[in-house]
């Protein structure tokens, strides 16, 4: 079984909301600030808090690496002991890195973010080198069934810039990328009838939504963007196929939920975890709303 | 002075050849490898020799972050003090990341790689996710003078899957890339004439190197790719304008030039020194004769 089937399988139990862990330092209570000895150890009970509150109410969770580098080696090795705990209580971890290089390049990268240290079990990849720059990311498909999430029409405005541009032999960028997406699912589907590569596509208006899960029948879907630029459950839903064909992010509205609860100038961990579980929950529900709704 | 005038004025005082640190532990005579303590060790070894050797015949150097992210935090640990050394002698250094991202995350990458503990003079960057991907780097442009390169169009075949394809209101994908970093140069455009936005143009065949360079006059050019895919000297030169337009990178001819050399199996670090100096001076001639013989 491919992580890809894991994957639906987790959905299916959990509901697919992704808990996304761009965690910044920010976000982590005043007091439990000052109770850890180093903003790293308060970033990683941060994120453990996050996990234990949510493993039971999400599909899996993903990483952004840019909110650890930036805070340089530290940082870093608060990413590693993230993933390996994530993994260690046996749920998914998608690192969000959307890389994209040469092949001997990306074959470096694989060994990187597959293996050793920072291993995960998926990663997310952009396109625009072509196809050869995925290539060596597949010797890992093929040998120890691990995943990954390539951009095809994210939910930022900048996609009008490049992705929506129209080609001279029809369609826009996002499909021709999508086409080729579909190509590669198509050459290593699992028992769950999505492919091992799957695709970023953003939370959008429910037209678009509807002709995007149409066409791409063989693509598990990551879905950043929920809650933001008008993107919502409905639009979700039908991306979902109104039901498993994909996981929908959400970060900062369930690591910083604590901030709108009462009592929020004295929050601790504790009050973390409840809220966090709770907007995850939420989400969860909602979706699943939409999806009975009508989201088919 | 932004960094791309410092860049420009390292060009003309020493040539445009920019060495790649794209550094394996394959590339590490073995009598080197078993002298130092850890590999970590002899790999930082290993880049001061590259660097010492090269320094008053190289523009600058760039590091792959692939190579050292393939080792995990201690990898990243001989990437970090890598990009120490260069700077702490005086030279300029591309972080070869590859970044692309939703601003947010854009902006955490940009404390990561131009501060702190990874702090580089310019990054590299992806355009698939459009130009607000890029507007959180602008500030350490404004302040700070750092720079950035930007994929336009690579010198891999996996360009011709979305780069190398027509829009359907005229021109190819990477031209579109192309007009928006010229209206980026324009924004900040350094005393000699070029933007702190430069592009990536792979070595490529005369015809078409003349034909970006003409389009593209305020672009700063990363050219990899030499050697290699038939791209050389001619491409090149044309693609600097017949002297001082870009920087042009190799790393392996650069790096493994001992193997070549008589005694290469008893090779150390002297032979590596000396062998790398040689294949880097010998390229900037090669390309300086080009350029001489109507690179204009």
């Amino acid at each position: 079984m491919i992580n890809m089937d894991a994957l639906y399988d987790a959905v299916a139990a959990r509901g697919p909301v992704c808990v996304g862990l761009d965690t910044s330092i920010e976000y982590i209570p005043q007091q439990e600030l000052a109770r850890a000895d180093t903003d790293q150890a308060a970033l990683l009970g941060f994120n453990r808090t996050i996990i234990d509150a949510t493993i039971d109410v999400c599909a899996c969770y993903k990483v952004q690496i840019a909110y650890y580098e930036a805070l340089g080696l530290a940082g870093l090795h608060v990413y590693a002991e993230t993933l390996r705990y994530i993994r260690r209580r046996g749920a998914l971890v998608i690192a969000d890195i959307k890389r994209g290089d040469i092949a001997d390049t990306a074959a470096r990268y694989a060994r990187a973010h597959l293996e050793g240290d920072f291993e995960a079990d998926f990663v997310t990849l952009s396109p625009y080198m072509g196809m050869d720059s995925m290539e060596p990311w597949l010797d890992q498909v093929r040998t120890r069934g691990k995943g990954a999430f390539v951009l095809m029409r994210t939910s930022n405005q900048g996609r009008h810039d490049f992705q929506e541009r129209m080609l001279a032999d029809g369609g826009r960028l996002h499909e021709a990328v999508g086409d080729r997406l579909d190509e590669l699912a198509a050459r290593y589907r699992g028992d769950r009838g999505y492919g091992a590569i799957g695709a970023v596509v953003g939370c959008t208006e429910p037209d678009e939504a509807a002709s995007i899960r149409r066409r791409r029948a063989g693509l598990f879907l990551l879905i950043p963007g929920y809650g933001a630029q008008g993107g919502g459950a409905a639009g979700a839903a039908l991306l979902l196929r109104g039901g498993n064909g994909g996981i929908v992010n959400a970060s900062r509205s369930i690591l910083r939920a604590w901030t709108a609860w009462p009592g929020g100038q004295q929050a601790d961990f504790a009050l973390v975890a409840e809220s966090a579980r709770g907007a995850t929950a939420t989400m969860r529900d909602d979706i699943a709303a939409a999806c009975a709704a009508g989201g088919q």
